[in-house]
């Protein structure tokens, strides 16, 4: 669940605009009233306002803001703004062109949206880019991580909530063979993970650990080093567990030394809207402090304000 | 360019329902009347007689059509009226099923519909078959097969006019040494061929030849018994010159001993209000015979009457 919250009666987009024109004129910005407007209006309210602000000021919101704003508090504005398949875009490309084997941008984005709002992204790409978002990651990547991570961006997976016994048993056997052989970038690997629905992975996996004794997850740590290895627990991880997934991200992004604020931003702008109610629950149980409070001992400012805002603290 | 006819004032999708239901009535069924209607209405116009049908008489039109008809008109009529997505969601699923190294039906759904309406095979796949178009692709192919089919049904090609030159020569350089070392199921070709926009690929393909001194397709000739070798050949044909493909299936399955009429059928129902002119131009320019003609000869009855309506003949 979402944990952005939109206020019962909520001012028309052109009065958004309005105002928003205001908190960029004179001496200033009120940065304030940005965020009581933006950080209180979901994706479909927000699209208004951008449409009715650039028709009224001749100018994109997001080229406002990017003049009145700096740094992360600018950040993540820009990032909460964007319609969520553009800003996926944004991120993925992004990802693509500074790719190193330990980034997880763009497995996230591919295991964590649904089927649709992954076509959604696509679709956004070639708008953007002029070209395919698989293209771009097919270009960009190598050996096993371009054999894993070409499928996973152009899969559009079964959604509902169907599972075969028989298979998931006969699957979970094939992917106990080739992980006890380590052949961990085996053809039969990457083809159940990227192919099969969720709910047939999560039946799979369940036989896996029933049958096999140990999670999937668990045998698939055999070589801590591994950036391959790591990158299938994290396909795994953000296909069946995606708010363990990310309080992860966050939790490591907060204890680094010197917060990582483009991992923080990034976590709080794509989910807020989505499911933060379970990752916040999640980050609770697993460091016993809440993640506002996490948050405000790690930033300030502005920036805190709009983070906590987006997580409903 | 379609050769489907539709007249300037037709029916309504009720008095077209009525005029179906009473060719099924009584005594035999009116062929002639069916062929009137349905062969002259494009897919939007069948979907609403579909709907009008199902909500007046309690029963699918194609269920209607099933128990009325038989044979190869029987064929040619419940392939023609389905939604062309459905239609190819079917016929993609047939090919998965029965799938040998020899079937191009999956190659010629991947390849030669835009990407917007190969999501929408992707749409109408899951809500018939309750699992993905790759997914059943990919369990039902191995090796270089796979490779290949998985990328190609997931694609979601950029369809923009932008060439960009500079890869269009690196591309070219890099498939002429990979297939002059016979490395065809190289990642690399794979990768271009798989995701590349068909404009991007034209401009790599017409560099290759000035470059390299051949076609690409006739240095994928070197061993003609290679099924793989094939299917590659058959992708690029599908991507870059459709009208030429359908014309050599038109002319296999009508120069065949004892007519293939499901391929027949299959081309004609998925091309009649696409690009069936450039294929009928295609195939007088290759067999001197139109291919109205050709059909005449080969087949007979209401299949004839039902082809020859769709082909506009």
């Amino acid at each position: 669940m979402a944990t952005l919250t939109v206020p019962q009666s909520i001012p028309s987009p052109t009065e958004d605009s309005e105002q928003l024109r205001n908190a960029f004129k004179g001496w200033g910005t009120n940065e304030g009233l940005i965020i009581s407007i933006l950080a209180h209006r979901n994706a479909a309210q927000r699209k208004l306002i951008r449409q009715t602000y650039a028709e009224t000021y001749g100018e994109d919101l997001l080229q406002s803001l990017d003049k009145e704003l700096s740094s992360d508090f600018e950040g993540i504005v820009l990032l909460w703004t964007l319609d969520p398949a553009e800003r996926d875009a944004l991120l993925a490309n992004e990802a693509t062109r500074k790719w190193t084997s330990n980034n997880r941008v763009i497995l996230e984005i591919a295991c964590t949206r649904s089927s649709h709002d992954l076509l959604l992204v696509r679709q956004a790409y070639h708008a953007r880019f002029k070209r395919s978002l698989e293209e771009d990651v097919a270009a960009h990547t190598t050996g096993d991580f371009r054999k894993l991570l070409v499928p996973l961006v152009s899969s559009y997976r079964y959604e509902g909530p169907e599972v075969n016994v028989t298979l998931a048993k006969s699957e979970a056997k094939i992917l106990h063979n080739n992980i006890s052989e380590k052949a961990y970038n085996h053809d039969e690997i990457i083809r159940i993970l990227t192919t099969r629905s969720k709910t047939q992975l999560n039946a799979t996996f369940n036989h896996y650990n029933n049958e096999f004794g140990n999670a999937i997850t668990k045998d698939l740590k055999a070589d801590p080093e591994d950036d391959f290895l790591a990158a299938v627990r994290t396909t795994i991880k953000c296909l069946l567990t995606p708010e363990k997934y990310f309080e992860k991200v966050l939790r490591l992004a907060i204890n680094k030394l010197g917060t990582d604020e483009w991992a923080l931003t990034r976590v709080v702008a794509t989910r807020a809207e989505v499911d933060m109610k379970q990752i916040k629950e999640e980050y609770y149980r697993r460091n016993s402090v809440p993640l506002d409070h996490a948050i405000k001992g790690d930033t300030s400012g502005d920036y805190e304000a709009m983070l906590l805002a987006l997580i409903g603290a």
